[in-house]
């Protein structure tokens, strides 16, 4: 079967993973191959480290310090097959994915698919506001962000250039703040001087967030202290506030008016289960499963990651959508596939939250250890350390370690080239 | 005058360099801010570093290693201003230009556009064909290169299979022949292990050339090492072989007809004048400039680089556009212009052959210098650190140096990322 996709039929069974992020590329790591044939798919070809990925829009790192190519990870794993497709739907009955590049065979599916941004049914922002949730839209907030300025000069306009030079970012989640601390850098040491010709002063940048501190998932202690960074490092805080509409020049909230271009959303995500599966969705369009990750009232379907959420009385909003959580889950149900294989018994998913941290800028940092809580340069320090360490390679540990080292030393970022065009609307 | 583009009149003349090339960007630096106000135009926020763009086509290095942001290199330069603009038009009565960004008056005009793709008139070889001159357009190359090996996996039709894995390099000059080398060791080093599925044995590179050696412009002696160097990497070399024609499939020589979905044009280049320009233009497209790098028949317009032609005996076809003579154009130019300030006597420009060079592969390059040519592993040593040292600041050469090395070492390219929608046909 399946000779039009080159991939061999062999008599052990088949899992196809749909979707290379940590859930996926943990999975597909721990499968033994002796027991299952492997097949990932994704529309990309290299898995992202998406912690990172708002040092790409602020001109700090280029794409490969972040992305790493899926078929280099698995050039040692035998019975393996990556795929570079989009699933466009599955036929359970005959346990066949329709792809983009043909029908595909499973035995086993393990839906790995992560999430995408939420705009929570607000069409005006989910057309006019930039997303940052993959390396393309990162790059095109960088074009963005520089192209803004490149603008503001040519203009006379004080209303129009203050628009050009305001940023709101909505959601005080890790993402929003990482990134309106690299901002506020960009602002403070670099922007002046790539533009003498403006008053670089007059840049704005606003954190719209609903709930009542940032980074709720956090500690009181780490909210306070990464309000207290941002605030000395001038970003607007608008806490308790939420955006109700935005035409591309104006951000209408419930508390205020943003005169502004560029509306950053990084506020909501939600499931993106492919298409054409018929499964439980909860709260964030999330696939239900049982504790083994196994999709609930279905044969041979699993789910794990950002779009999985587990039936639990213990969490019943789920998991946080973390890398950490997704990471756990692929491992897990690696061994609880081989453990199945064996005929032995599968074990529960129980997550081990080893501690989430959040950095704001230059020597400010906020950490949460299960039983400790620290701020300043030893958290800033430990996350590029826990962060450096988390990337895949030597390779891109060695060119981040020099952009950082670089960007650190001379107070620069090495990347400020607009290379995609202006996103169309 | 020019409220509009926020660039000041002051009392001493105006320079309006259009273009941050080689040429442009060594002018502008030399140029006394004392004597002149400085105005560069560029439709990019940086300059390129084009000898080594191939290597982000063959996935070796990123963009940020070899483009730098051209606000970057002037920001301690007084009386500077750079505008990212396209130029539509020169009334040379009044000394302004038209531009996207509005009308900009000169004094003096410098015109230092460079050079882009020449198809001599073949319209479907421009529709189809790949060029490489300008940074996304290698980035296009990179996505369009691996995209090919993933869609031979899906494909059992063994002449669609070899016409997306092979690949019709068209000239032989040194980008022809340094990216010819580059793909042979893809095949050689990367390609089998991240295509287990594919039979990359039948990869075939060609080099097709309508002269009667490579690297023409070289030592005979280098030439031959060249093609040494390349057939023993398994690339085929088609020289005396003009392409007549291409649909995007079959490739149409006067020799022969290659089966392949891709082709890469780096065969002929001609200078791109600005538009309303009316100046006398010779073989290439070609500006014609006295021996002071002015435009004859014009009163303060000059021009450099590869977009002019020094009208002389000893060179009747023009100095060869390399980055070297543009360089040092731009030097003397800055001299020339600074000395007419102090009116003190300009001089005429003689090209410094430093010798050229050209890298094949893994220990494998050739060198001439004025009174010695060498190749392989010491001519690779030499290219290595020349390049390294032309790169513009410490960041870059770290980078690139850690991609060297990691290349080299493992038998690797580090950034096989496909970041590029397929290029619009």
């Amino acid at each position: 079967m399946e000779k039009g996709l080159n991939i061999p039929v062999l008599d052990i069974p088949r899992i196809v993973i749909i979707g290379g992020g940590f859930a996926g590329l943990k999975l597909a790591k721990g499968i033994d191959s002796r027991l299952y044939q492997t097949v990932l798919i994704d529309k990309n070809n290299y898995h992202t480290f998406q912690p990172l990925m708002y040092q790409v829009a602020s001109s700090g790192l280029e794409p490969d310090s972040i992305a790493y190519p899926l078929r280099k990870v698995f050039k040692d794993k035998k019975r393996f097959h990556f795929r570079m497709a989009d699933v466009q739907n599955i036929d359970e009955a005959s346990k066949t994915l329709q792809t983009s590049i043909g029908p595909m065979q499973y035995d086993v599916l393990v839906i790995a698919t992560g999430a995408d941004s939420n705009f929570f049914g607000m069409e005006n922002v989910k057309k006019y506001s930039m997303p940052m949730k993959n390396l393309v839209e990162s790059l095109d907030l960088r074009s963005r962000i520089l192209t803004n300025f490149e603008k503001a000069l040519n203009t006379t306009d004080l209303a129009e250039q203050e628009a050009l030079m305001s940023f709101v970012i909505v959601g005080g989640g890790p993402t929003g703040v990482e990134l309106a601390g690299a901002l506020a850098e960009l602002k403070k040491q670099i922007l002046p001087k790539d533009y003498p010709d403006l008053d670089i002063r007059r840049m704005q940048i606003h954190i719209v967030e609903a709930a009542d501190r940032l980074l709720a998932n956090m500690s009181k202690d780490a909210s306070e202290k990464t309000e207290k960074f941002l605030k000395k490092m001038e970003v607007n805080i608008w806490l308790g506030t939420q955006v109700k509409d935005y035409d591309g020049k104006e951000v209408i909230t419930s508390k205020h008016v943003f005169n502004s271009k560029t509306l950053v959303w990084a506020a909501g995500v939600q499931g993106v289960p492919p298409a054409g599966l018929n499964a439980t969705l909860v709260r964030g369009n999330r696939i239900l499963t049982d504790e083994f990750n196994a999709v609930v009232e279905k044969e041979g379907i699993y789910a794990i990651g950002d779009v999985a959420q587990i039936k639990s009385d213990a969490a019943p909003n789920g998991h946080p959508m973390l890398a950490s959580v997704a990471g756990q889950q692929g491992s897990m149900l690696a061994k609880n596939l081989n453990a199945l294989a064996r005929k032995k018994p599968m074990q529960p998913f129980i997550y081990k939250d080893k501690g989430t941290m959040a950095t704001i800028g230059r020597n400010l940092a906020v950490v949460d250890l299960p039983f400790l809580s620290f701020s300043g340069m030893f958290a800033w320090l430990t996350w590029m350390f826990v962060h450096l360490m988390l990337l895949v390679d030597y390779r891109s540990r060695m060119v981040v370690f020099v952009n950082w080292a670089w960007s650190y030393l001379n107070y620069d970022k090495g990347t400020r080239l607009i290379v995609r065009s202006e996103r169309k609307k």
